[in-house]
């Protein structure tokens, strides 16, 4: 459902264009010093009005609700709100009956009975993550000195994006990217296998990121063409450090000491504006959509801070259930 | 930890050179047929003895202990115990000072303080994967008429595996492979957004199983060098069925009523007979490691139930969870 | 830590004096009929300004801030957040040093390393259950048409309770009771045994409740001292309807039909203006304490809508738990 | 369902009459010393045999079947099966037709739609227990130095438990009780408010266990008596250590380093040889019922050691919970 975490857990909740998008974090160690400071820079680097990206451009002001007392967190719940302002719900009701291909209007309607939040993708939307990011500000802290870097590697399959993005602005079309997240300083341990091992946890929460299709550690996807002779990382020292790092930092589900490496495949946004062929599901007639509204032509652009914030998350989580007595 | 799902949740136990290994399945409804003979079929498809694969084969006969009463499911756990019966446990313990390249055995002895069962890779081997197929096969029967069906897609990159494999053979080499799923007949509306997409939790299971490292969805990795206009499957039917399936059968993390499809990417087996450069963790020096014992020459050859087993689990859950007044 | 259960999740957060009390409400189904109104009767019985409770009276007015739609449930997350208006919070930094006896500052002091806002109680004061009480509004809607019921049984061990409370606070001290609460309507079949049987589910939230320190089910301590001839419910319809009621509604953990009926102990209150002995835990001396500010003379008058609340969101998560194909 | 616990989790599995009972360990801290000699004790003193048992004598020799290896806990799941010998399943299929009253016949029919295994009880019977007896020996030594010591406190409400018991046996009648437990050398800082209490987590899996209808925690209902100048535990010392004990050793969900103390009310076994008037549900004619076969005629007399392995339990989780960096 809506949390993720054993430890360290966080409830996501808002809509599109509701009142809010926000989170609830539960497990916080007591004694962090958090202010809203701490969550400018990766909201920013979240932030739309980029070329490339929609033109709903929010001032996402974090409103800390519970959980810190005097500069530092309590221990208790921590919720951060923030305000939906820059809104222009205008006429979505057509998508309950003639649902936009590529997107969750179909399922939606099919799976809340026509109850869900239908304005701007509701829950289903990239708007949601902002509360992602601000869980992610926090488990950074908690993982800290370890930290997490989410770079894009490139967009449409080249590293040209520039000219890439402006071609699909010029044509009203979209297109996807590829991000890729590092993790240095992870100490040896972390990872709880059988069922939560390292990659199984960051490959959960990653994918509940919309637009996500595809996830791979290390040497990933190339690993299942290679031999053992040459995938096999060879240790260079008694602390654990490789030579290589096909594995990705992570044996057996634990990490190894090495950076914790891996890759995301990010689709391109589903609203563009061409024409489509779509099916009226009231009538069941074929009908051309186009779908208007301001989106994002590249959403792969915002999405290092989200990769990075589900990393740390799953990170942090895993720290605290590998401490013991 | 050891445990997976929600409604339908399986717990994982066993060593590959202790007593056994095995599973217990917790919320399987009362009523489901259940005998010995269902689970024949895929434990003979996981079993060595095939060309690349190990020599060590076990009879893996299913010892069922509980949650089963004049043949049928009774709503209580089901206990499925895999004695381990051809085990040549030799000398393991060198590798709790001379860890073996790509291997768990580093991490293991960090986070296990030493206490790890290290025999044949204890609780970390594949071995243990067989209490996985186990659970998939009555995950099998609670989805059904939902089928799910892996296939190998290559071996090393390449279509011709027999020539591969003999050459890894040869030389006491090691190969990875790539896997295809597909999930058949599910209806639109399982997933559980924000945090248990379908590919959350489908990624999460496959992730436990050791030797994946990655998995995509429908176009997945592709999908990030392609165009909305392209990626987009449009609809040709009012109850969602699509011209494409670049979706992989699911949006916004919800089933859409097409096939569901996956890819996942399976190292080499880290064991190998050729020497390698290793660190006696210990006195610090730099040694060479051969690996003797018994070893797959490609684990991906056995991991087609596997991959099945761990979808339909996750697929079971999910439909559960779906299931509302 | 603040979430309570699997298909009906309650996640509270919020503290006495900070900016709010609220709750974060997953897995309601969609399509339930929601407004302010619906929570104006529960709030009101739990508010304080009657004889006997304290003269801190907050509005409560229920800030819904996502999951709602078109005045129904989305199925997606419901966040309820309660400002808090009428506070005071002087001097209670006193209570770092010098812990009040019966109270939770010298746990939380230790437990939360001096971090945790001791203002009011923070976290740990009854102020919290108002989120408790609106998600029972909630979850009273999902077990329709079952229905629970709360009342005072007595104070201080009387059924003269005007006449123990006028001299409690004319002594500036506080008094205990007991709650019965029975629930009607519900089917038979809730309850999920081994552990979560119906008894253990409603104890693990009742006992949450600040305050409680015990509860009992049907004959609780009497059937202690009963002979199974005596104590066994004889039925006296196919549907299970029993002639008596000592099992309080549940057989083996699961609701038999009949109504499930249990009763509360509430403690008095720990704040009482009397001087009382305690220790500065960092001097080490003995000193002696009053505690000032306003209080509950009689916690337990404020608690039916509590008590009802925790019952029904026990009940509601075991409904849908209950729900199968 | 059938688990309990976030950190130290145990999953119960077995019928009264099947193949086995038992229990699957997850969360053991590895390098834990292990035998099946440390079984022994607290298995004896659960076991039937002594006046006023079942004459149903298992030898409930624990088979741990992974998680051990060189007499040490590993950090993997544990498993232990204790084998069904002494078991005379007779006519028990009568009891689909005719429940008895006081039993699970009726509810257990209702809820697994007549698949559940209705021998001896099925996964219903006081059996089960055995596995919670084995967990707790473990849960022990996780909370060691801290003990749990329980005794029974009275039967029937009188301290002549010899004569209510022989009474009882002539006449085929059952007797209730109630049990009094001590955990002792617990720190200050166990419990995870505000769901998670001390309170909370022992009574969820006190209640899991049959025939439990009561718990109490410090003066309990006596509580709900008095007044706070009375019941508040005056601080004598700066560890926390107070005067009288009151608060059972809980403040606001936390212990406070004081003896945690709780009392367990235990109804009369369900199972007398005295004919009781029951309805035949399937066609709905009244019928007196005698039920034969070998039962308990006083089930607390057994219960000490399993009320311990339940709070061993629960303390062995949120000490494990409590540990941070």
């Amino acid at each position: 459902m809506n949390s993720f975490g054993s430890r360290f857990r966080v409830h996501i909740f808002g809509e599109s264009h509701g009142k809010c998008s926000g989170v609830c974090i539960d497990g916080c160690p007591p004694g962090i010093a958090l202010s809203d400071i701490d969550f400018e820079g990766d909201l920013q680097r979240r932030r739309a009005g980029k070329k490339g990206t929609t033109q709903r451009v929010e001032t996402d002001k974090p409103n800390i609700m519970s959980g810190l007392h005097d500069g530092y967190t309590t221990g208790a719940p921590i919720v951060i709100v923030f305000d939906n302002s820059d809104t222009r719900s205008g006429d979505y009701s057509q998508f309950k009956e003639i649902p936009r291909p590529g997107h969750a209007d179909f399922v939606s309607l099919e799976k809340y009975k026509g109850f869900a939040d239908y304005r701007g993708g509701g829950h289903f939307s990239g708007r949601i993550t902002v509360g992602l990011v601000a869980a992610g500000v926090i488990a950074k802290k908690i993982i800290s000195p370890a930290t997490v870097t989410a770079n894009i590697s490139d967009i449409g399959g080249s590293q040209k994006w520039d000219e890439i993005i402006e071609k699909c602005m010029a044509t009203g079309d979209s297109v996807g990217g590829t991000i890729e997240c590092v993790a240095q300083g992870a100490p040896v341990g972390w990872g709880e296998p059988f069922f939560d091992s390292v990659e199984s946890l960051i490959a959960h929460i990653v994918f509940a990121i919309p637009a996500v299709k595809g996830i791979e550690f290390g040497a990933g996807f190339n690993a299942a063409q290679m031999t053992g002779s040459s995938h096999n990382d060879v240790f260079i020292s008694s602390d654990g450090k490789t030579k290589t790092n096909n594995a990705g930092g992570i044996n057996g589900g634990i990490t190894n000491g090495n950076p914790i490496v891996f890759r995301v495949a990010v689709k391109p946004t589903a609203s563009i504006a061409a024409a489509q062929q779509t099916i009226n599901i009231r009538t069941g007639e074929m009908t051309a959509l186009k779908t208007v509204g301001r989106h994002d032509c590249c959403i792969a652009l915002r999405m290092p801070p989200v990769i990075e914030a589900a990393a740390a998350i799953a990170l942090a989580d895993l720290k605290l259930c590998a401490i013991t007595a």
